[in-house]
């Protein structure tokens, strides 16, 4: 029992749960997946998170009296004054109490924040925002998340709900997004805008590589693939994508001043094919002084960044 | 001597100066107000800073020795760490370092922020912002800037350059931008915005009201008074900006989940044509979870906003 304390995190994900137990200087003692089942309901979820809790620390030989606190990261928006989970499309979530159902299962320490916001935090921690006390997370996959670490603190707004960074609209009368708008960051330059204008183009056409495939086989890494390949229609799609995160990025400049902006998500597997470009794009739009030192740098932390993150956010807000 | 101690602040614009001295509780003792002549130079400017700063102590019994710091506002982008003015093309000021010219003349404590900065923390200590430890301050004017209440705290960036928020690209390819863009938000919704497109409406037609008049003669005041009076082409014009106004401050909810958003500016001065119809547009572009709590308000000081913030930040930082 000398063990040295621990913090749990947990990132509930729409397809599946991450869980990991993690020392105070950030090493992984122990990690679980779990699929969600989102269609069992949030108290069979729970369950089913506080069960794996205990399992992962019991095989490790863990107890849980060694656990100081357990981090949520859940998607967002969040109202954290309620501690509740707003609304969770991919989860069918509206207003869930998640931090009292899991205090009722596990009796500890429990904090809980925004998916994109503990990704932030396990970048500031753990991976390429160590240097930074300003900086701005964005993940793009399927959405586009966001999490503003501003001086050296995680912000996430008056009541949990900031950072929704995707919900940005830069394109009026643009592509629709999932949040009823139209033209929204995310709605312009996400995994799923890349997958929805790769199938617009494929239908109906005929042609060589992205233009000869069936639209609905198609999906963003099929568009990353191409685009490596030179492929032109590929190329094109890639380009429109650079634009508009050339616009969101320099907006981001703009109102933040950050010394960095982080970029994460599986979209940025291609990052050789967008990190340049996006930058370039982005600086056509920057007022004098931002240029040269601000920094667009590819996330460092892999597909547990979100439960490290929230790990160590327990950590934080533990104190 | 027994007189309590006071700071001062001072707001340089393109055209005026203002210079208030204030007590801690915000109560003004004396104010003075110089053209800027921003044509002979920043060193002549400073000169006449300074001798206003002693005159209107002198004028009102109060020795510089119990000023205890005094706080300036001047057009952005700034260097915090420099302490310099990047660039302000009102003034023709490039990388001018305004804290050290003003200590060479005055002996005292010398704080700096953008001008729209110290107006934000000017409504947060003694006017609109007062109730809320989360605000955005947008102030339209001929252009449009921002300030970021957050946490209690003006934020401004890593090297206080934050806060752009007029220099949001919210139309790609809209109208040029006076930063060289296109389509950010003050490009689009600014006062000089309004006057842009009456004059372009007004150009080459013939009718009543707004059409009737001379391009040449028509500016945004002109737009809002015949919106007023319900001249169908000054009301197509605030419909315009309120559509832009209504995504752009959409975008800072979702960025920030702010408590409230402050509007000051000139333009506000036809706060009854905006400030609903403004959030109304707002609305439709929320993500669930904003709506309800959040409150639109008018800026609550008057022209001497910039001078009083930037006193009341002097008090802030001298601590």
């Amino acid at each position: 029992m000398d063990q040295e304390p621990i913090y749990i995190g947990v990132d509930i994900g729409g397809t599946k749960i991450m869980i990991v137990l993690i020392t105070e200087d950030g090493s992984i003692k122990g990690s679980l997946r779990l699929d969600t089942r989102s269609a069992d309901g949030a108290d069979k979820t729970m369950d089913r998170i506080a069960e794996g809790i205990k399992e992962c620390s019991t095989s490790i030989n863990y107890s849980l009296q060694q656990v100081k606190a357990i981090g949520l990261g859940v998607p967002g928006p969040l109202n954290l004054e309620k501690q509740e989970v707003t609304l969770a499309p991919n989860l069918g979530w509206e207003n869930v109490p998640v931090i009292r159902m899991l205090k009722e299962r596990i009796d500890l320490p429990c904090y809980m924040e925004n998916d994109a916001n503990v990704a932030a935090w396990g970048e500031k921690v753990l991976g390429a925002g160590k240097p930074f006390e300003n900086f701005i997370y964005l993940t793009i996959s399927t959405g586009i998340g966001g999490g503003l670490i501003l001086n050296n603190k995680l912000y996430s707004g008056a009541w949990g709900a900031g950072g929704e960074l995707g919900h940005m609209i830069i394109e009026p009368g643009g592509r629709e997004c999932t949040c009823g708008s139209r033209g929204c960051l995310e709605a312009m330059a996400s995994g799923q805008a890349i997958e929805n204008m790769a199938r617009e183009l494929a239908t109906g056409k005929s042609g060589d590589g992205l233009l000869a495939l069936n639209p609905e086989e198609i999906d963003g890494k099929t568009v990353t693939d191409l685009a490596r390949q030179g492929d032109p229609a590929a190329l094109s799609i890639m380009k429109e994508i650079t634009f508009y995160l050339g616009i969101g990025l320099a907006n981001f400049v703009h109102i933040f001043n950050p010394q960095a902006i982080i970029l994460g998500g599986g979209v940025m597997e291609a990052s050789e094919l967008l990190l340049g470009p996006v930058e370039e794009e982005m600086k056509k739009h920057l007022l004098p002084g931002f240029n040269g030192r601000l920094k667009i740098l590819a996330a460092e932390l892999e597909d547990m960044v979100g439960a490290k993150g929230a790990a160590m956010l327990a950590r934080e807000f533990q104190g």
